[in-house]
């Protein structure tokens, strides 16, 4: 296993190079997708990726177009998420949203742009296993993993229902709700790299469930954070807005629950994460740190 | 072969069991999806490709997953297209557009999602063929030109040259932006069903290069009688807003050529398409029929 910054430079040093080259006509939109894809951000789903591959004895370089590709697919949900019928936020990273440099219009078609990418990163990368038909299972099941994690029973759902909590139905499950939208809006997006870096390395299915629990306690805690964060943090330190959610009338995990009660399931999801990891000892060292680096990062 | 209706109503009858199913709390995604997937259409691009399929004698079973996709894409590409950012499109097939149903940031989703979606129906069918190798390669070929197609090399291109054609730079060859716009934004997703629907049927090189031949003087027949129509048809028989390209200030190709040298085009195009079919004879009687009833098409 490498280290968080060892994966995150692998990344770094390799993300611009899946985007599709284009015509000059078109060079704006490579422009747009590039500003956002460069603009900063932890990398840590496609670190997450490459981590997952490699503790499961896979080969990391095989699992990189699929790290990049999850990149690109995080970074479009954001561009659209930034967007003035959306959240319409200015600031993403300290840096002018996408829209705000390149015109909305540029801005939505950088977004799909991105996500176009990303398929086309995943389905050709699939045309080069074509001499190999046991690697070319093992990445279908990778790229199907980070596909259906994207769409609509997973990042999108969870997008839906964090615009309709901005005005609830008469009747609805608040709590039930935000529940729905911190598994899928965030969630799934931090399970897919589990499971798509352990396809790619061929691991068992035991150890993708483990991992898939992990991820779900991660995740969950991950988003709590955030909604932690947007009543505690400075724009300075978090890079983009605070208090967007009261602003805007949504509930979160802090609205419903309080304060105290969201750093304690923060705190019990974190154990249960570390509790998962137990039975790898040592060699999940990397995860057990992500874990505690999540419960407790300012940013 | 059968009849274009025919392909059509297959097309119908499916389209949308290949959206996925989603959560309650992300119901409207779904009915925003079906709302533009339903509104209508000719269903061209998914009936070629059903038809290119048959012609190389392939299952057209196996097609169908794809010629849905692909009107997937198809659909999200109007939505986004029509949103107040872009093209700002009140009227689609007569229907009032997404985002005046859904709102915006429904909309903005509902075409994220159906691109996803076809992405989703198009890994999830070659998770299908594992047991079938050789059968696996043709339909990542195929799912492969249409991500392609739709991409920041095909379709999003195309849309991106057609926002920069609105206030396009000093020194910009306005009719070479024209026709990278007409090769593109349309043209792309015309040829797609061809290369895919050929691949499926494990159709030789040379017959898919014909019909990609066949495919842009179809396609680039089909962009110059939307710019003719643009000018000579009215709302109703369109059933989408006209004037829209002077309106906004774009050039087409009328703008650029005059109307006659248009319509000269339009005929010189078709011929080339009926041309490229010959060495077929009567088998290829559909896609003779389709290319005439291109050029004289009044919506």
């Amino acid at each position: 296993m490498r280290t968080y910054d060892e994966y995150r430079s692998l990344v770094e040093a390799k993300l611009t190079s899946f985007l599709p080259q284009v015509a000059e006509e078109a060079a704006t939109v490579y422009d747009a997708m590039k500003y956002s894809l460069t603009a900063g951000g932890k990398r840590l789903r496609p670190v997450l990726l490459l981590a997952a591959c490699d503790f499961a004895g896979g080969d990391i370089n095989e699992a990189l177009p699929y790290a990049c590709a999850l990149e690109f697919i995080h970074t479009y949900s954001l561009i659209h998420d930034d967007l003035p019928a959306m959240d319409d936020d200015d600031l993403r990273r300290g840096k002018p949203t996408n829209h705000v440099v390149f015109g909305e219009a540029m801005a939505v078609l950088a977004g799909d742009g991105l996500l176009n990418s990303a398929c086309e990163v995943i389905t050709q990368t699939y045309a080069k296993c074509f001499d190999d038909p046991e690697r070319l299972v093992r990445h279908i099941r990778a790229g199907n993993a980070i596909i259906l994690a994207a769409g609509v029973n997973g990042m999108i759902a969870g997008q839906v229902a964090d615009i309709e909590n901005e005005a609830p139905e008469e009747g609805t499950d608040i709590a039930q709700m935000v529940d729905f939208i911190e598994a899928n809006k965030t969630g799934a997006l931090l399970m897919a790299p589990f499971t798509a870096g352990l396809h790619i390395a061929g691991a068992p299915d035991d150890m993708i469930r483990t991992f898939e629990f992990y991820a779900r306690c991660i995740g969950k805690g991950f988003q709590i954070a955030d909604d932690i964060l947007d009543f505690t943090s400075t724009p300075e330190e978090l890079g983009k807005s605070i208090g967007k959610d009261k602003e805007q009338g949504k509930c979160n995990y802090v609205m419903v629950y309080g304060m105290d009660r969201a750093r304690q399931e923060l705190s019990a999801l974190t154990q249960q994460a570390l509790d998962a990891m137990a039975p790898y000892g040592d060699s999940a060292a990397f995860f057990i740190d992500i874990a505690r680096r999540l419960e407790t990062r300012k940013a």
